[in-house]
């Protein structure tokens, strides 16, 4: 193992209010020592993901009084371990991070975290590059698709349809036999979709559009609708599916309060659930829950997969974070972090 | 066994648009021939529900094509029966219907019912007028309490908690030691429910009622609502209760739109689930469905009564429903159908 020299202080991103990426700013820290069964990840990239834009304004449901350092996933490299056998196992391996639980937020030159489910040992092939977008999405999509198969659906509604999440969940579905209802709020996203291979893909802002999203959900015999938009578009969803149907919300773009019209609900048995990872996985077993990571490591290369747009070192955060706002369907931006 | 005379004519109440009670019609029709498995029953009284009137204006989930004759439950005696033992049994019986499936609606002077669950015997002990009244409210009554208890809730929210399914609900969940969170739309009705015995009984339109509301399910441990009103209340309960709690919808008094902030949805794992009577015994299996109705019939003196404001001859039914929209939680308005 490799001697690395760790320094006494680190660059970090700080959240100073929740209003958004002019309230970050660029500070010295003293770097923290891990405790028992901890160890310390030098990071090496950050991806900023919707969820990461959410935290900035407030939005996120992780809310802790700030400053804080936000940050929600990462890459890096175990460098130092404290007391405990796992600990050490980890020493010197590439690991991704989740951004929350013990430690906070991971942009930041170097962050501790629990070896309880903190760090999540990265598959040899994989770039630092695509490890650090390795758990949020990839994962998301395999909850989807596992969610889906184990209550025996063979469609999906998708909206927000054009997002990186949404084009992991089109190909793990495709190999899964799963049919895929795109919808997008753009013409040149449907042609984009259709491009990459998707066989439905429907503008909610095209005209016809409610009648054509209830022709394809009873074509394709759609049950289950996961939703990024929420507001009127989830009513849109209830409405167009069959009875006995659901929209799980998982984000709200459209930054509007989900709409319902009492009568789906009560005479057509239609439910309105939700979906957060990191509950998920915690509901999850341990053993399915690192089966489930293995897969998805392996599926990076040919199914869940980041495009990267453009890579900034982290004192450009709010430059990149004004890149990924102005297309956030156009790849990932990723943040060099040391 | 008395026999009955059966004339060929019947007077009926024919809806003859979805617009309200001013589209209804007294009509002559010749009387119907119970098939086999089916019988013939006389009508006695029937009611006004909250669920009738959303079928005169077209908002109710069964929407036949007009002409219907409406009428979602009554009591009466069956007067003669189509070929099959089961049928034959009911000859002479007092007997509470259901007012869809087979046959249609009941405010007819005569219905034909099949006997696989269109026909209910009443218990001895009640009168034919509370008989009337004995299958829609004091089945969901029973039905809330079966699935909280189901799922172990200590205590419930009600929302139109003056109305008579409320009573049942507050007298049963009080009978098995559940606490019931009581919101209603007046201050009147505050009185009235304190008078009754209610402990917690908030007014929705009262100055503060959001943090009462939050104070009162936090304090009683509060994970599930049955909310008749929708629009901005729904989103009121799921933003009161704990995380991981749930609302179920089973009416629109409101006539709005249900809303929901999908933070509460995704960062409180909130849901939104619905109730419909029909179909939650249809899942139910016999056994159960039938110790159900036993014990809902021993129940109705103790538990699940309906105080009546007044009785109509059926000639009357615009009369009588003008009456009991003028004060739906003042006592039950009944028709006379012969």
């Amino acid at each position: 193992m490799k001697k690395i020299k760790i320094p006494d202080t680190m660059t970090v991103i700080v959240l100073n209010s929740y209003s958004g990426a002019d309230a970050l700013s660029i500070e010295q820290r003293p770097i923290p020592k891990p405790g028992k069964n901890e160890v310390l990840v030098k990071v090496a990239f950050a991806p900023i993901n919707p969820s990461d834009l959410a935290t900035l304004t407030g939005y996120y449901g992780l809310k802790n009084p700030t400053p804080i350092i936000p940050g929600g996933e990462c890459s890096g490299e175990v460098v130092s371990a404290g007391p405990g056998a796992i600990a050490s196992y980890f020493l010197g391996k590439r690991v991704a991070c989740g951004g929350w639980g013990k430690g906070g937020g991971v942009w930041s030159e170097y962050v501790v975290k629990s070896v309880k489910g903190g760090v999540l040992p990265l598959n040899k092939s994989l770039s630092l590059e695509q490890g650090a977008m390795s758990i949020i999405n990839p994962l998301t999509a395999s909850a989807f698709i596992d969610i889906s198969k184990k209550e025996e659906h063979k469609a999906i509604a998708l909206t927000a349809a054009a997002s990186s999440l949404s084009k992991m969940v089109n190909s793990l579905a495709k190999s899964e036999g799963i049919q895929i209802v795109n919808i997008v709020r753009r013409d040149a996203q449907v042609d984009l979709l259709k491009a990459q291979g998707a066989e439905i893909v429907l503008n909610s802002n095209g005209v016809g559009f409610e009648q054509q999203l209830y022709d394809a959900c009873h074509e394709t015999n759609t049950h289950i609708a996961f939703d990024a938009v929420a507001g009127q578009l989830t009513n849109q969803l209830l409405k167009a599916m069959p009875p006995n149907s659901k929209v799980i919300v998982y984000s709200a773009l459209s930054k509007q309060t989900v709409q319902a019209s009492p009568d789906l609900l009560i005479f057509e048995n239609k439910r309105i659930d939700s979906f957060w990872l990191g509950p998920w996985m915690s509901q999850q077993n341990v053993v399915k829950m690192m089966r489930l990571w293995k897969r998805s490591q392996k599926q990076i290369p040919s199914h869940l997969k980041s495009e990267i747009r453009k890579i900034y070192p982290m004192q450009e955060v709010k430059e990149a974070i004004r890149n990924y706002e102005s297309q956030m369907t156009g790849g990932k931006i990723l943040l060099r972090m040391s």
